[in-house]
């Protein structure tokens, strides 16, 4: 999978993703990351690509002809099928709000294209000629897009067959089943007078993961009841819930 | 407002918050932000800082010590009152999702500690020993706590007094009256056959506003319609709103 990073700030995005697991995929050929200057594809000798918006207001506009030349040249150079466009990421408070839904659905893509926005945004008209998706990672404001599209980058690489040491590692991760994950200890068996649940060191693998799963349906209704409604618990699950309710 | 940042990979955080408006803030004094390797409070002479977790399981735990000792080397450098802790977030698919307004909240602490964990987990027991606030950016897995922490920190300086040019900036962003951005445009007046919406080249202040709140107020509408019912809307407004859902 080819990531293409459209952005003002190519050196924060390709340090921020220098982490061994991202680094590894890459060194075996699995993913391909690159952060494109759009300042590179200014059109003229100032190098500038933002202007004031027409109608008044605060801050200045990413203009839209360096935009698309930064597309062009990155379109340019992909292996599609002829008349295929790239899917298009631009990272907004706008958007549809990121999930791991979204991120597992674009990892199916060879290529995909993220938009980093600046100042106080760009112009609609490139955002309608390019952009088929908008995102947004959550409900606060940020100073661009480089974090977002860190974040994506992030999240849909290790939905690449291969990326993960081992795919049960992903496999078994939050939100599988809509639980959050139950507690975990390594070793002293006892730190700071706190004492490793007894039951993790029977070595009775059955019952360790009864424990687990019990953890985390409590750990589920107590922090976020709203993922619980869309979890399948069994009958049996259903009431050990219900009698933690009653105390 | 001083970050403390407790991470494995110090120097990823350190490069990925390095924007203008934050070194900006930084040098004015406003802000201090810190990475501290976690890995430097290791008690073995290998540095290691992980274990197999008890009861099973694929990957490793971050064990408790070395995360404590880096805790208690930071807040022994902190001026707090006798016996005050500091607000600890533990960046964690487990956590309150983050919003502007825990956004709001955090601006105003004087220190802020972001704990970041990476392989499996982190040893339940040091959670429960010094965490204040379980936070998450979002329900999806990333790779580590690390990308979370960094757009915690773009996301709170930008609403301490003074980080930003001018504070109307801030304010008339993105979910400021839970509506979406309108659209915005730049020069030239067209591009790609496509023009600026005649209004906004009017010069009519009270008109460009009247349309630019409409304009945000449908795009909120067709894009996030749960933020829209937090909206207040005007009456005429509402009968906009309606006249646009029959066509």
């Amino acid at each position: 999978m080819n990531f293409h990073i459209m952005t003002l700030f190519p050196e924060m995005v390709m340090n921020g993703l220098n982490t061994s697991i991202i680094g590894r995929a890459i060194d075996k050929g699995l993913l391909t990351v690159e952060a494109v200057n759009i300042r590179d594809y200014a059109f003229n000798k100032h190098q500038s690509v933002d202007d004031y918006p027409y109608g008044g207001g605060a801050g200045m506009l990413m203009q839209a002809e360096p935009i698309y030349q930064t597309y062009q040249a990155l379109t340019g150079k992909m292996n599609l099928p002829e008349g295929r466009k790239p899917r298009v990421v631009y990272l907004s408070p706008q958007g549809q709000t990121f999930s791991q839904g979204m991120a597992e659905e674009l990892a199916l893509e060879e290529e995909l294209v993220l938009l980093c926005g600046h100042y106080e945004g760009i112009d609609e008209r490139v955002l309608e000629e390019i952009v088929t998706d908008y995102v947004s990672i959550g409900d606060y404001v940020l100073t661009g897009g480089e974090l977002p599209a860190m974040v994506m980058v992030d999240a849909i690489s290790r939905l690449v067959p291969g990326v993960l040491h081992n795919d049960v590692s992903a496999e078994f991760e939050s939100f599988q089943d809509n639980l959050l994950e139950y507690p975990q200890y390594s070793r002293p068996e006892e730190w700071h007078g706190r004492k490793v649940p007894e039951i993790l060191l029977s070595g009775h693998h059955a019952n360790v993961e009864k424990w687990r799963r019990e953890q985390a349906i409590i750990r589920t209704a107590q922090r976020r009841p709203d993922l619980l409604e869309k979890a399948e618990l069994s009958e049996k699950e259903q009431k050990m819930l219900a009698s933690i309710d009653e105390i």
